[in-house]
């Protein structure tokens, strides 16, 4: 067979940098301070510079050249450098969701052995407790800021800026192969304990390209992007990546996510466009907006993502002007792998516009049957959702590859290779909307995280009063979804949910904490005797909200 | 070093094909019929049927898994299916145009020894004095439509229609290996001798990826684009490819390129919003609209490339609502490598705007004195455009790498190894918008097609008359560029335009015939005893402005 005589570049992180220099240098970016009121503003020119600087800095504190380097982050233009810098120096940027709880936090330092870890003052006290712990690999920990010198006392402490400051603004970029890591992001995964996938630079910049279509994300030079999905969050669905690409105006709105006035002023002052958040985040915009009809923003497009955007909030924002579209991806797949961008079929809108989407190119999509044979995409028949392409997963990092394809050993005998295994349980219909009927393993998404059932469940089932436990995802008018836990007393028993919460709050972080406890006879059991979660979710699919009617 | 642990898939056209099965299956292809009035419309769900039965025919005949498969034929949605059904089988288009000179198609079929011919019926008399030169390679000719019984007596020819007509519409596509040969397409090159272009699958899609980029062609699903620029032009501009992958509704106009009217009906027919061609084709488009004021089309963007568009070609089509974009790029870049899509600089608009543009996503440029520095992007300094990119050539088919860059040896040794030379002269603003104020070797460009100089010159200098011969293009108010020779004859002889004319039009194909003859006393050179085409062009450089006046 005959090879092409084209060149071959690497497509590496270095050439979005490159390209973006090139052609957008004074193109902004904008940043909240942490006082929620005053921004930094400065140029793509001016961001690289300092990339440069910090380029610098890694390799004269002997950093290796393959060293994961941990970040504990807000969205600010310090965390987006750092996905520059890191990984254009061949190291890989590992974003730790400071939210967390400490235990595990702890637990993915460890499994990642970050050389380097960046954090927020704010995140000084959590890690305080845990350096001993890290002495065998990490080598310095850096403050993202200016030099504070009641921090000094406590650890030896560098500084970001203070760093930066002395290096020269030009680096001497290498032109990394583009299978080489890039990037580690870890995901609660299905069994409450956090996997590690790791990019390249390859499937990130493919993955940044493919954003860049008019059917995905498709940004361009007048766009102004705020990306309130937190950079811990998957890189903030690739906002540091894509948007830089695209040569978009980006603004970053720090650690107030969660507060709607500040979210609102910001998007005021810069003329935001297009932004990006967990369906908990536009619930609380529409809100927000509906009480303060005099606001006017230019806001066009609400792409939400986590779980599925319900069809009353998209009809509330769209009379608001702004359009909810609904995507969907996971860290396995570098965030979006689908997305709701366009109604082909308008007759079915209401029941379309709900969907997680249709794939962007290069992620494959097929449904198998329990049984293993492959389904019609008919919008109708449920089956496993197995996706491919050059964004998704092939194995997570220090594990074989746990969740490949049920079916992997009889696929890999097959042209197209194995395929990942979503856990989720999907239709496809025949436009290419998927939409995730099920998730096969029960996680909760609350306020965009993700609780682990089975962790809660385990937890409850500590309680030496409790026989039988089980935890439920159930629809909450705020948080998208809170768990429910429905247990069994042991015989002449009695349980309270204030009881139960005091028990639990010893195990469990805060947000993890069922929002109810309710006490039965008999928890509904399949065939084969394992809980009957469908049973569950269908007996209480409103409790919440019936809770928000009393 | 560490590498990711993503998914590998291959950039292949099959993913274009397989991605745009699943999320635009119900979008349209239009094609124009060879009498000019009637269309063929069709799904691309009904085009990748016949791509798949084609795909049947080429492994029935026999024909090899890595053959060159020549294609002589118009933008109709036949040429657009053999862009897929060729490489998806792993086998190599190879678009040939049909207005070269006969020699020159002979000389690229002899040297790509193509296996199959796919013809149009108007090229079957071309053609027919050849084929015996072409007997140890080529095993097949099919005549792009329905059996014709009166060519079947001429050669034994399969017909299109009827061989495809049989086949199943399904095929067990393979996945091909991104870095195999998808297609061939031969540049006029500037030595007057053609040299072939092999592209790969994964410079391919690339390409059409980077051309997804709003800043780039930015197609979308609700766009209509028509191709006027030839498909064996670079494969109209990569709209094969470019244009499926994003889903647009395609409208292909057939042989009709040159006639104003009829694609201004279609355009209106069809509700065309986006097209390319060459400034030849503009020109027209704009007396055409000029003189018919009652015309009203729905097309937004005319992108122009092969040569830059003027100034008040751009003004005029403005005040008619046509935004003129001008591109740049080369058989040797997979067409586009720079478009002049946004004006960034307001103010300087009138010497922005001709500019060549500013280069698409993973296109690096540099600019060389000609004693090997670099120079600055100040969009003054003028140097050789140097090259690099996924889809810039490494080297042409059967060749070392002829005209790569004269610093090749040293730049070997640089991180980002070696560059393409374009022999063109450029600047390059801070804007990253590139001009190209000469080309190094004095190609004219008239109508949308290269006439060597060096091969007009050559066969003047072939008339006994004749002592020193120069062609030089010069502006041509229809045509872009025509040649204009200048001569200098022997001693005591004189000569005509027409005596001259006779002579060499036995020589040269029509077009390449100089539009003047000018008899001089002597032509003036450079230092080095070149003939100084500089002090030519500025002297001529009005000619045909001033004869047009007469």
């Amino acid at each position: 067979m005959m090879n092409g005589l084209m060149m071959h570049c690497n497509l590496n992180i270095t050439s979005i940098m490159q390209h973006a220099m090139m052609v957008h240098a004074d193109q902004e970016i904008v940043s909240l301070k942490s006082d929620g009121v005053s921004t930094h503003r400065y140029t793509y020119k001016a961001a690289f510079k300092r990339v440069a600087q910090f380029a610098h800095v890694l390799d004269q504190l002997g950093i290796s050249f393959d060293a994961k380097v941990g970040t504990l982050a807000w969205n600010t233009h310090q965390h987006m450098e750092l996905h520059y810098a890191i990984p254009c120096t061949g190291r890989i940027y590992h974003t730790i969701n400071p939210k967390l709880q400490p235990a595990q936090i702890k637990l993915i330092i460890l499994d990642a052995r970050d050389e380097v870890l960046l954090i927020e003052p704010e995140c000084v006290p959590l890690l305080n407790q845990f350096y001993e712990e890290f002495q065998s690999f990490l080598k310095y920990v850096i403050v993202l800021g200016d030099i504070q010198n009641e921090l000094m006392a406590e650890f030896p402490f560098q500084f970001y800026e203070a760093l930066i400051n002395i290096q020269p603004e030009c680096y001497d970029w290498q032109d990394i192969p583009e299978q080489r890591a890039s990037g580690l992001c870890y995901t609660s995964g299905t069994t409450g304990q956090p996997k590690g996938v790791l990019y390249s630079h390859r499937s990130t910049v493919l993955h940044a390209l493919i954003m860049s279509m008019n059917d995905a994300v498709g940004l361009h030079r007048s766009s102004v992007m705020m990306p309130i999905v937190p950079l811990y969050h998957i890189s903030a669905w690739d906002m540091p990546f894509n948007g830089i690409l695209c040569g978009a105006k980006l603004v970053w709105p720090n650690q107030f996510a969660g507060q709607t006035e500040k979210l609102v002023s910001l998007m005021q002052a810069e003329n935001v466009d297009i932004s990006m958040a967990v369906p908990t985040i536009w619930t609380a915009f529409k809100e927000y907006l509906s009480n303060h009809p005099q606001i006017k923003l230019n806001l066009k497009r609400a792409i939400s993502g986590g779980s599925a955007a319900p069809l009353a909030l998209i009809q509330s924002m769209h009379a608001l002007g702004i359009q909810i579209e609904n995507g969907w991806g996971m860290t396995e797949t570098s965030s979006l792998g689908a997305i709701n961008r366009t109604q082909i079929d308008q007759k079915n809108f209401e029941t379309q516009v709900i969907k997680c989407g249709r794939p962007v190119f290069g992620m494959q999509m097929q449904l198998r049957h329990h049984d293993g044979h492959l389904l019609a995409h008919d919008g109708v028949q449920e089956g496993i959702l197995e996706i491919r392409g050059h964004t998704v997963v092939h194995q997570y990092i220090h594990t074989s590859a746990q969740q490949l394809s049920r079916q992997q050993a009889q696929i890999e005998q097959q042209t197209y290779g194995q395929w990942f295994d979503t856990g989720d349980i999907a239709t496809i219909d025949t436009h290419a909307y998927m939409h995730i009927t099920d998730r096969a393993k029960d996680m909760i998404k609350s306020g965009g995280e993700w609780i682990s059932s089975v962790e809660v469940e385990n937890a409850a089932m500590g309680h030496p009063k409790i026989l039988e436990a089980a935890v439920i995802a159930v629809a909450h008018p705020k948080w998208g979804e809170r768990p429910l836990l429905v247990v069994v007393a042991k015989e002449n028993q009695t349980l309270s949910h204030e009881e139960m919460l005091m028990y639990l709050s010893n195990h469990l972080h805060k947000w993890s904490l069922p929002s109810a406890t309710i006490s039965v006879k008999e928890i509904p059991h399949t065939p084969t005797g394992k809980i009957s979660k469908k049973h569950l979710r269908e007996q209480y699919h409103d409790y919440f909200q019936q809770m928000d009617a009393v």
